[in-house]
């Protein structure tokens, strides 16, 4: 590799305006470092006025970012724009097959297209890294990739979303409500300001789990329906229950290979008080890996936000820049192969399920009638009368239970009139 | 790099018979992660009959290990002896020299010489690694070195031997006494049944220290004198009290910039019950850094034992084999400066100080005396009598104190004869 490296930053967001900015103040660094001489030679926003955090030089403004591949020799691309196809597809494409090495946050893209993208790079010999695309500032894919490359990976599983663990911490330490605290991540910058629905709802947990099962057992990134819950519904009645029952309320997502079949799935958990995980809180990440013969090793750190971002972009920077060609996900393409799903109706678990209802008789013993009929067998109940509204919340712990058999059971129960929400459905985390 | 690769190992106790019996059956996984065709052509150890856990080929053993780099064309060579100069030390010099890349678990080696063993390393343009020095299989170094690569990192702490992390967790856990815990441990194996003083007095912690200090300060490697305390003089008495005071006993490894100085330490720390370092118990190990920008970041996992140091020692391999010519400690030698040392005498902390006493009259104001006298300030005070014996603890927790009053004030003490024993003190961790 030459020493002088040119480089373009396409998306001025949050992210890219900060790595801009870093980029600037960190070139002597880099150069000791690596030996290399960077020069941002090109930019690319929806709009150049736009009010930013960091000064971006016009000179170099290009607002088609396609244009900076033709009309410039770049050796690095930044992609911060975020889609998952559109133009960040069509940009990252662009430059891969122009021989350019590819850096990008994009979880939501390499999720979906990771295995096609990274063939291209394979094919033209270039850099594909997505180190911040999970866990942002903790190097959790390079860590499987290398610092644990040989060992036998059979779960990881983790906190992979800052905003719904700050959500539930919050509203933990508080006893506020869903929407109050949503607000306040929002004023603070830990949610999406206009529409969070992509964190809360566990898709952005979900593309990031993808990632790693696809790095940590070798294989194509699946395209399997799975098991994917949200934290939209959880009310601080929950939480309170859970303190009772010395438990924590977190959203987690889960890799494994069970049975020789990959089960990826994202849903809140109850995990124990005083368990490590039970321990991360507010906008913190942390994955959890169980490998052979490493043990469990667990990584912990800011998940989000610029800073975090940067300090993972500029790992991959460094990584490009001392010369390194590596296939983008560990193993190339040609060897990944496809892994078939598990089949989520066999997954067993303990189940939290809370339903509210009119306080009248008959209700619980129509809810067990049904559970009964379901095969569903109860651990624990708890029944919490509201005697104003004359209603009760109805907490019920199951043994374990076939998913199948749940779901059965809620869709049986949905049309009785006495039941007055839809029911809250947690798992505890075994 | 060509596609067949000679290994030797040197060294076949625990670590380095468990790596060849890796590297036998993981040779697969290592040709599709790597496309490189490993083979063992020389081992050497100092009983070439000693019983052993796994099979070695007799055809391949040599009695002497630097007859190995004159007899066989050696590419990649694991020094696995571990003493901290002799035969460790002129082996891994001869096959640098021999343009042999060399890896290693071993610490004190790397912390006494890896400045010197490095800049041949860098001349010969081969690698030396030492992942597995550090945190067992926790990835540390090449996290600190690639993953946060151009952080400002400005502290990292942590747990880094899970011998005495096993000893205080069992004595805080069981009530019993240091020698009953330590023997334990030898019998499971966590503590060496030979001569366990080197973990036991923070030696072992201190060269882990030492090579993180340089790796996150970019400098060359300390040869500073420095605060080192062990667990030896830990009681079952100061786990109870800590209890009381809802704190924890921890020996930190602790390294940070203050002032522009390297401060180097290590020592049993108080540390709150519900903090995470706290809860990192048993054999475990745990490093936290301080970086900019990516905040703080936490790296947990089995810190010995011979599945994670090999798990570490492969993901050298890997490095080797992927094809990575890099500067060992990560900015070249050349280019690392020393760093001078922090004054120790004006460490400010809070003490936590025991001291038994004969239970007399007089007994305290005469302690309390020399502490008003070296300017220490008591924070708070709890005496527990022994009425049987006749003597009593007094346990002192002072307000922030200089390293040298407290120094001094002990000094004072010594010679007075109504206190018993050596006085245990402890620090409290901020």
């Amino acid at each position: 590799m030459k020493n002088k490296i040119n480089i373009a930053i396409v998306g001025l967001g949050q992210i890219g305006s900060y790595l801009l900015n870093e980029l600037t103040i960190r070139k002597k660094n880099i150069k000791l470092l690596t030996g290399k001489d960077i020069n941002i030679v090109a930019v690319s926003a929806k709009n150049k006025n736009k009010k930013r955090k960091f000064k971006i030089n016009k000179k170099i403004f290009y607002k088609n970012p396609l244009k900076i591949i033709d009309k410039n020799k770049i050796d690095i691309l930044f992609e911060c724009i975020g889609l998952s196809d559109g133009i960040s597809k069509k940009v990252v494409e662009k430059a891969l097959k122009n021989y350019i090495h590819v850096i990008t946050p994009n979880k939501a893209l390499i999720s979906k297209h990771g295995d096609y993208l990274s063939n291209i790079a394979e094919r033209k010999k270039v850099n594909l890294e997505f180190e911040a695309s999970v866990g942002g500032g903790i190097p959790i894919l390079r860590t499987i990739k290398e610092g644990l490359s040989t060992n036998r990976i059979t779960k990881v599983y983790g906190i992979l979303n800052g905003t719904c663990n700050y959500l539930l911490s919050e509203m933990d330490r508080t006893n506020d409500n869903f929407k109050n605290v949503l607000k306040k991540a929002q004023t603070l910058g830990y949610a999406e300001p206009g529409n969070p629905k992509l964190d809360i709802n566990g898709y952005d947990t979900l593309a990031k789990v993808r990632i790693l099962s696809s790095l940590a057992f070798k294989k194509k990134i699946s395209k399997n329906e799975l098991l994917m819950e949200g934290i939209e519904n959880i009310e601080s009645k929950d939480f309170e229950i859970a303190n009772q029952l010395n438990l924590k309320i977190k959203l987690l997502g889960i890799t494994e290979i069970l049975n020789n079949k990959l089960f990826e799935r994202v849903h809140p958990c109850l995990v124990r008080k005083n368990s490590y995980i039970g321990n991360v809180n507010g906008a913190m990440n942390a994955i959890i890996l169980d490998g052979n013969p490493v043990g469990q090793s667990i990584l912990q750190g800011e998940g989000a936000g610029p800073g975090p971002t940067s300090s993972a972009l500029m790992s991959d920077l460094l990584s490009i820049l001392r010369g390194n060609i590596k296939n983008p996900l560990g193993v190339s393409s040609s060897k990944r192969k496809y892994i078939s799903a598990f089949n989520v109706n066999n997954y067993e678990n303990s189940l939290y399920l809370r339903f509210e209802v009119k306080d009248k008789p008959g209700v619980l013993s129509e809810i067990t009638k049904h559970l009964a009929k379901n095969k569903i067998s109860i651990q624990r109940l708890i029944q919490i009368p509201d005697n104003k509204l004359k209603t009760a919340s109805i907490v019920i712990i199951t043994h374990k239970t076939k998913q199948l058999n749940s779901d059965n059971c809620l869709k049986s129960l949905k049309k009785n009139k006495k039941i007055l929400k839809r029911p809250v459905l947690l798992r505890l985390f075994n």
